[in-house]
């Protein structure tokens, strides 16, 4: 096991409806010793890249990409999820389903802070069932920048979001693949990956 | 000047309303170096104070309060603004009202990550009314642990929150207080402080 998948075991709790709870380190208290790892670690499965910004998407994904971005020593744009009247001009927008919500958002990123030919790496806590993901890369698509690759720290392996995206020809490094969880025995079954 | 006012003067735009946009390098792109420098100035700023949690509220207090959190060398909780699927068991709920998006949300911590004792530092990237703020104080007083003081990037101090929350009896540490802007002109007065 990588570090990651060590401190679900350890700290993760499974719980009814495939939910993962990880709320004690990642998404709503933060380990920060933890996410310099992250950073770290993104850093080198992305080596090969010139990264020149990381995108997010608010809220948890923002503490994970600044230290990601810090390793880069990029920008870091974090997008957020609806209008609001501080923005305004020219906006990048997605529409986005959220599977945690249950509700639509709109997905914004403000057009001075995408440029064409810029080499981002997008980075999210949790990958499902991908919509989230999907509309980052068509921001990034639509502002005409590359996207080079995206980097979660978990990913459930068991719907239908890491498929899709690697299949329309993206790289995606997950720091975990959760490929199955028990909510009665609190067993996480992860998924045998090479790079970790 | 600091180096806060240095850069809301050089990268800061004044608009209608009383609006002041900063959203190429603190609430919607980040300069990490900036976030870096923040939490530096956070930690001398309250280095009498034995601090053991910093407390901020989504979305961009959320990049800020982890870079002063690594200063600390202890862990950040960002509060939540609306009830979510995810967040389950008991926790301290305190009602807000945003001047930004116009709406109230209800402020959300889980209990398990905040006791009683525990001595926080609350950050955030604007103070205007002092909605947040106060919503963020009552959730810690809640849990009986101890408000060491707030750290704020800009405070607008021609609103009221930095005024009712110092008369609280609160420690409001601010980076940069504007005391007036001129959408014209795009001139922004800072106040005078002492220990800036």
């Amino acid at each position: 096991m990588n570090f990651m998948e060590e401190r679900i075991v350890k700290d993760g709790i499974v719980k009814a409806g495939n939910v993962l709870k990880v709320d004690s380190f990642l998404n709503h208290q933060m380990d920060i010793g933890l996410m310099e790892e992250i950073g770290r670690e993104f850093k080198r499965r992305f080596a090969d890249k010139q990264i020149t910004k990381v995108l997010t998407i608010e809220a948890s994904g923002i503490g994970i990409a600044a230290f990601v971005a810090r390793e880069f020593g990029v920008p870091m744009v974090f997008a957020k999820k609806s209008k609001s009247i501080n923005i305004e001009g020219d906006m990048y927008v997605a529409e986005v389903e959220s599977f945690t919500h249950g509700n639509k958002n709109q997905v914004i990123v403000s057009k001075k802070f995408l440029n064409a030919g810029e080499r981002v790496l997008i980075i999210d806590d949790f990958l499902a069932n991908g919509c989230a993901l999907q509309g980052l890369i068509s921001i990034v698509e639509s502002a005409g920048a590359i996207v080079e690759g995206c980097g979660i720290v978990i990913e459930k392996g068991f719907q239908i979001g890491g498929r899709v995206i690697r299949n329309m020809g993206y790289r995606v490094e997950s720091l975990a693949i959760v490929d199955a969880m028990d909510a009665e025995t609190g067993k996480i079954t992860f998924r045998v990956q090479e790079n970790a």
